[in-house]
């Protein structure tokens, strides 16, 4: 009996959350479909942490998308604005900070759904975080349930009555049990990659707010980062 | 006193709904931001025409954003499938057509939603029509509010309780009034482009669904179509 399994649509972009929320995917029994946006970013080794990701998680597919935001502007991952620096996590605001990329998740969440609709899958998994990154408007449960249930109105899958399920497993989940979790699930976490503004010899700044949740995060769980640092 | 208009993002296709859309939005006291996506079209007539409106409309900006949607696959208008052709407008379907891009009017209104939190706008034109175009999922009245819904959760403008709102004017018009109403605005229809599946010259095949409705609008209307039909 050949045993059917499900398609699941997977943004990577070569972060850890990303990469413990494909795992959890083909935990659950999902079929992984990779998709990594490059969106202008200053940098490319996200994309190139992607690649090595779906490599070693054994993705069914890996489509990598480009589109470049920075024809809207408006944030620092795009733009020529400083990224914000510090040696201190306490110190990341409550605010919505500059490396907000706007309605970044609303635009990959979109393109997740279009891979979905064409392939016939209706899942999709996306790993963000409210409890590390409240900032974001982008990244709390009330987003993820109104697009949900837009995608539901936007679809054949979903004006047929299969519904569209929008995962988010790691929502509730701080940085620290996103690592244990992904660790637990046999992640390389030196294939990852999370500095928002490496330097030219792609090592780590240390002290963007990226970095210093991730150096927090392993430091919590009592695990090596195996991250370079500047 | 200097009068503060109001920025609107229209998404611009380069057919005759779109542009109708954008002369509403002037007409209702916007200044017109125009976005036009290029997806992987099989034929890229359609990005000209967008950038002979915007230009003939006077609109503040024109970005024109590339993403190739043939990667997911799924449609007549972006692979290699035959796109459907008849001499009688009766005979298009009540069915989803292959010409459905999946997802589109999801991927379209999320980038103008980047762009729109970007420049700090609020309001987002989109020119689908339920009446004439049933068959797509994406252009109901329930999508477009689903949209507007989750749009007000996933921005800062959204969180901070200025809410964006999604105008769908021709949503519930025929062609014959799109028709009638862009003429009306002084819109050059010249400059549109209807046609799924133009010759290699340039010229409208006059048999896909589009072609169809659109000769029949312009019959009804009592206007002359200026489209060069093969």
């Amino acid at each position: 009996m050949i045993e059917t399994r499900t398609k699941g649509i997977v943004l990577l972009s070569g972060g850890i959350d990303s990469a413990t929320t494909a795992a959890i995917a083909r935990k659950d029994g999902f079929d992984v479909y990779a998709l990594t946006i490059r969106y202008g970013q200053r940098h490319v080794m996200e994309s190139k942490a992607a690649e090595d990701i779906a490599r070693t998680l054994g993705v069914c597919d890996h489509k990598i998308l480009s589109i470049d935001l920075r024809a809207f502007g408006g944030s620092a991952l795009t733009d020529a604005i400083d990224v914000p620096k510090s040696d201190d996590v306490s110190e990341i605001g409550e605010e919505i900070p500059v490396t907000y990329v706007p309605a970044r998740n609303t635009i990959f969440l979109s393109l997740a759904l279009g891979y979905a609709e064409a392939i016939g899958s209706s899942d999709i998994f996306i790993g963000v975080n409210a409890v590390d990154y409240s900032g974001y408007p982008d990244c709390r449960p009330a987003f993820v349930e109104a697009f949900e249930r837009m995608a539901n109105r936007a679809t054949k899958a979903g004006v047929e009555g299969c519904k569209i399920t929008v995962h988010a497993p790691l929502i509730e989940l701080s940085k620290v049990d996103i690592i244990r979790q992904g660790h637990q699930l046999g992640i390389d976490f030196s294939l990852t990659h999370s500095c928002y503004d490496p330097t030219a010899d792609n090592l780590a700044c240390g002290h963007c707010d990226s970095c210093l949740l991730r150096r927090q995060g392993f430091e919590l769980a009592g695990l090596a980062d195996p991250a370079s640092y500047a």
